[in-house]
């Protein structure tokens, strides 16, 4: 630790570094899960235009578990169709196809835009209502240290981090405000992005120095975790001395955010516009009437210095014209330009996301590339997605430590991917299009077109396929029967199909109960319930999980609800009117002597009046004679499938890694069963 | 006038007087249109709890319009089945049949429960966001003037009140504070709502005899018009000097809004329950867990006393064992009760709504009826929401003040048929239920259930049809083809149905484009754009309304948008792929030299991606091959259907009652056609 005398010192359970939608994320899932939690930015506003804004389905999803999707879906510009466009024979851009922007069914949301500003807010505000954490904003972290000693009990606290607080200047980020002329001759004021551009140097070592001798207030934070969502540059990975490997390509690209006048046809579908010879345009239609261009800026004739390119001749006109080039014989101008940037394409990868899952790094901090497939923003919220409710449980003693490992082992693997992806499509579309099939030097429009269709499945977020670990039964000593739910792959999220609630007859999507609130779920289909032998299966289930050491009770602290640290959904085949809900065992509809039986936990896959037929046996390939159930992690996660009553496989998986509650709390599971204490 | 001397004095356009739904939703519709409007309640808050709460499902589309439908929608409990309970052979309730609550089809949305204070929060949001227009609470009307020379010029102000300002310990109604012990023992705080039941008097005339001679803040506000929506015991009403006629039964009804302890199965579908002997009891399921209950109290036991009941027998507990009686052999009890009230069951309606087109009266000011149904905020909303545009176009000068006969002739033929439906639907479910099909005074279940469904499409409040007027084409001397659009109903509101955004294939319902900002709107259905006759027709009919004397032009201000008063869209039958946007002429999708085309005015009727085909075309009968235009009113109902260029139709619909605009503003149609003033 540094030789500074703090004049304050607090103890958290998380420090996050960096406000961002990867830190957002984060602490909207700890201060849900409850966890004391402190978020710091060195900016001291939050971002209000420009920046990040393609949102995948996988986003959506999680938004909505969230309860704060409806505010994106309804702000956001909707992506429906892509278009192709490509030179003819005659080397003049003509629309070549058309594909749908997500792949029809593969989730109940499309891909939207809707700039970062707004997503930040939407945090916010999820955050004001569940429990009123806030974001410290102009304080930076100034030293770390870590004691290694004391890295094996988690109710201690091994970080260390002086943390000072700015002033209003030192805060504010140096954006620039430019007078510029478009080409129709009105003059107008544009903010540009470039201080987040990688093409100009980061400023947080300036800020650390310039703060070393002021009377800038300080505090010592001592924290059992930190977690740094602190971008490219990140300080805290520096801290630990990890590093981002890859490369830089001699792409430079420009950014402009107008509401265009145009006679270009597609301006408002998302458009790969390939030109003869002019470079390449990707047009993303936004909120608020704006479009987004991203203009491939002709390097060989502007740039010749080398890898970190200059960028002062880059301004808004230039990148106009360029865009004016490739559109041609179209045309193109604007009277209102709401933001720009410029930025080159480099791809890299850290080498490590956490130290001794203590601290660990998420977003940008371990993974940087290119904006175009709108993947970034997305990638980084969803690695704090499956941190957070791994460090929630860690904290509150429901897990052993083992399961933070699966943050490196699962996010890893999909930066890897992204960075993939991104070199490929990067050079597709940066690449000049093939004249003819002999042409090798060109790129085909074929492999592009298809490299586009094949990018949209990952690109949509749903692709994502965690591999086996403790929390993931695919393979080991806990095995799961796939073939009993076809239509649902464990590793993967659950998909989600449209149920309906049998007490009230009202239909939801599956994903819908699947709340981001910290449970574990089991849901439960028990097939076709007018079959005997599927209610005795239930029966007995129910029973098991009923049961005094059931290890529903094992792992739920005696004073809480019984469904709040594993949860049990039913889902079963009907027919609803053949089945009172008192018939249906009570475990999977718990009784409460103050607020009677529980009409939230049981559903059936039947027709609706107003919405159709979920068709959810059909869809997750259940057989109703047979059934199955599955436990889903805390994150919509699939982790087991097996039998509808293979109570010892289910209590087998979660013996592999959760803690014993009760008298017993903090002991590892086997301990002592006979210190269970049954509740309801 | 009184002989006070007000110390203030100010001029507004419209006073509103009684800030609940019906005021509210006159003062949202006002700020939307830029009108200068005061809003006064005499209570110092809004409702928390309890109150009317079902919302039809033209009432949901009315606050889509507004944007806050989809608030309403996340919080609100949705009530999808009805389940008849009837006694069988035995005397012991059995469930006879389930029907669905909303007719399938009717509507986007069906009907939901949320209590009236989260309604009322929507509006204040509403106004917030819009203009900033805010209730003044604590606010009391104690004198009225009427200047009767000055009611033939509207930009005069014929209208004097006077205002006084309570205390906080006058604006703060009686409510009770009850501890109550349920049947399990446990004590509670219960709100009660008699001060709102008509089992009380109104407190009014007490509050005016209070503040009489009190240093209380006084004001004198001079209006243009006055709105009274103050309820069943309307000052305002008193001071026009109207009556409402109707009667009141002998029955009383006790309300319960609890969280149900019970085993009876259907306790979160809406269920009419007719017990052989005991009374009848309807369940309305409600949001968080509560329900509520209405309960019909044994009149011949209790009460003797007359038609103002004596109410000082009711309590919770007395309510509770009525409906325990009716629901034998289930059990049924509670720990925790919301709020409870009574009434008794009176249906009236008021002889005269409006003073000169002037003062207005809406909501239970003019009509009051037993709550069971759902009807009475719905029906009170809907007055004001058919009267708000009226107003605003006429104090703005686009129209002649001659429309406004048109809320009295519209809404008092509502009011009489919710009275209508009131009376039989509450003959029905209080009566006893028919032994056998010789059992003459009983009611047959029979009757009661069809009744109820035919009761379904009043109850949606899709099913009012406004009569023939200057502004309903049915007959007279502006002729409407009906038989253009076989699936749309002159003088109803404009059905919906999914089309697809032209220039970006998004996918929109019909309605969503049909926002509450005061525009009248004319959709021109030209059919399939690729067949060259119908291309044709659009072409010439977009000549006419570019031309600077077009109707379009004429009733439009100079300085405004030209789609601000008049806004035309367009709902071609496709393919989209096979037409480009610009292909369409410029009058359906206006160029801004600013902002380029306008790319939100075109859409088309073909299969989307994700969400279906609307088949609007199918849907509204109209024949692709041959097309219609339709006239909607601001409020979404229409006007008149015609052939797609029957220019001179709708030319001669609008001079009806539109005011030319322009060098001749104020001027009425026809004084001087040269002094348009052409633009865009």
């Amino acid at each position: 630790m540094s030789g500074v005398s703090p004049t304050k010192e607090d103890h958290v359970d998380v420090l996050i570094v960096g406000a961002g939608p990867a830190g957002l994320m984060l602490s909207t899932w700890l201060s849900r899960c409850g966890i004391k939690t402190r978020i710091v930015d060195k900016r001291g506003t939050k971002i209000f235009n420009g920046q990040a804004d393609g949102l995948q389905c996988r986003t959506l999803e999680i938004f909505d578990s969230f309860d704060f999707a409806n505010r994106v879906w309804r702000e956001s510009n909707h992506m429906i169709e892509i278009c192709l466009w490509n030179p003819d024979e005659n080397g003049i851009i003509r629309r070549s196809s058309r594909i749908p922007d997500t792949i029809p069914g593969i989730s109940r949301f499309q891909q939207v835009v809707l700039h970062q500003g707004r997503i930040e807010r939407f945090f916010l505000d999820a955050m004001k209502e569940h429990g009123g954490l806030t974001v410290e904003r102009g304080v930076l972290p100034v030293s770390f240290s870590f004691d290694e000693t004391k890295a094996g009990d988690f109710d201690d606290y091994p970080i260390s981090v002086e943390l000072r607080t700015l002033s209003d200047q030192e805060s504010t980020p140096s954006q620039r405000q430019q007078h510029h002329k478009s080409a129709n001759g009105q003059e107008s004021t544009v903010e540009d992005g470039l201080f987040r551009s990688n093409l100009v140097a980061d400023d947080t070592d300036d800020l650390i120095r310039s703060t070393q001798n002021t009377t800038n207030q300080k505090e010592l934070v001592k924290a059992k975790f930190m977690v740094g969502c602190d971008g490219a540059h990140s300080w805290v990975r520096n801290q630990v001395g990890y590093k981002l490997e890859g490369d830089s390509t001699d792409y430079i690209w420009g950014v402009l955010d107008i509401i265009p006048i145009t006679d270009f046809p597609d301006i408002r579908h998302r458009c790969a516009i390939h030109s003869a010879s002019e470079g390449s345009v990707m047009v993303i239609p936004r909120e608020n009437k704006l479009v987004r261009l991203y203009i491939q800026l002709q390097t060989t004739d502007y740039n010749k210095t080398g890898i970190k390119a200059d960028r002062s001749w880059i301004t808004p006109s230039i990148i106009l014209q360029s865009a004016q080039r490739i559109l041609h014989p179209y045309k193109l101008d604007y009277t209102y330009c709401d933001w720009w940037t410029a930025y080159q394409i480099g791809q890299r990868v850290g080498n490590n996301f956490s130290l001794q899952e203590r601290v660990f790094l998420a977003g940008d901090a371990v993974h940087t590339h290119s904006p175009k497939a709108g993947q970034g923003m997305n990638v980084s919220m969803q690695d704090t997605y499956n941190l957070g409710w791994k460090l929630a449980h860690v904290i509150k003693g429901y897990s052993q430590g083992s399961i933070l490992k699966t943050y490196e082992s699962e996010r890893r693997q999909i930066a890897q991917d992204l960075i993939a992806f991104d070199h490929r499509f990067s050079r597709l579309f940066s690449g000049r299009p093939a004249k003819n099939i002999m042409d090798e030097e060109g790129v085909s429009m074929e492999v592009f077109q298809k490299a586009f269709e094949k990018g949209n499945e990952f690109a949509s977020g749903i692709a994502v396929n965690y591999s086996a670990s403790q929390i993931v039964a695919k393979e080991g000593k806990i095995s799961s029967k796939p073939q009993l739910a076809t239509g649902i792959d464990i590793g993967k999220r659950m998909p989600s199909f449209k149920v309906l609630n049998h007490a009230d007859a009202r239909p939801w999507h599956l994903q819908e109960l699947l709340k981001s609130n910290g449970r574990w779920r089991i849901i439960v289909f028990p097939g076709r319930l007018t079959e005997p032998c599927n209610m005795q299966r239930l029966q007995t289930l129910g029973k098991q999980l009923e049961a005094p050491d059931s290890f529903v009770h094992r792992y739920t602290p005696p004073e809480q609800s019984i469904d709040s640290v594993i949860e049990v959904l039913t889902v079963h085949q009907g027919p609803r009117a053949d089945i009172e809900l008192l018939e249906i065992p009570n475990a999977f509809h718990p009784y409460h002597s103050d607020i009677g039986w529980d009409y939230w936990k049981v559903y059936v896959d039947e027709e609706s009046y107003h919405e159709g037929h979920g068709q959810a046996y059909a869809n997750y390939g259940i057989d109703p004679s047979r059934g199955a159930s599955v436990i889903i992690r805390p994150d919509q996660y699939v982790s087991w499938v097996g039998e509808v009553d293979e109570y010892e496989e289910m209590s087998r998986f979660f013996s592999g890694f959760m803690i014993r509650q009760a008298v017993g709390k903090g002991t590892v599971d086997g301990a002592d069963a006979s210190l269970a204490t049954p509740r309801l």
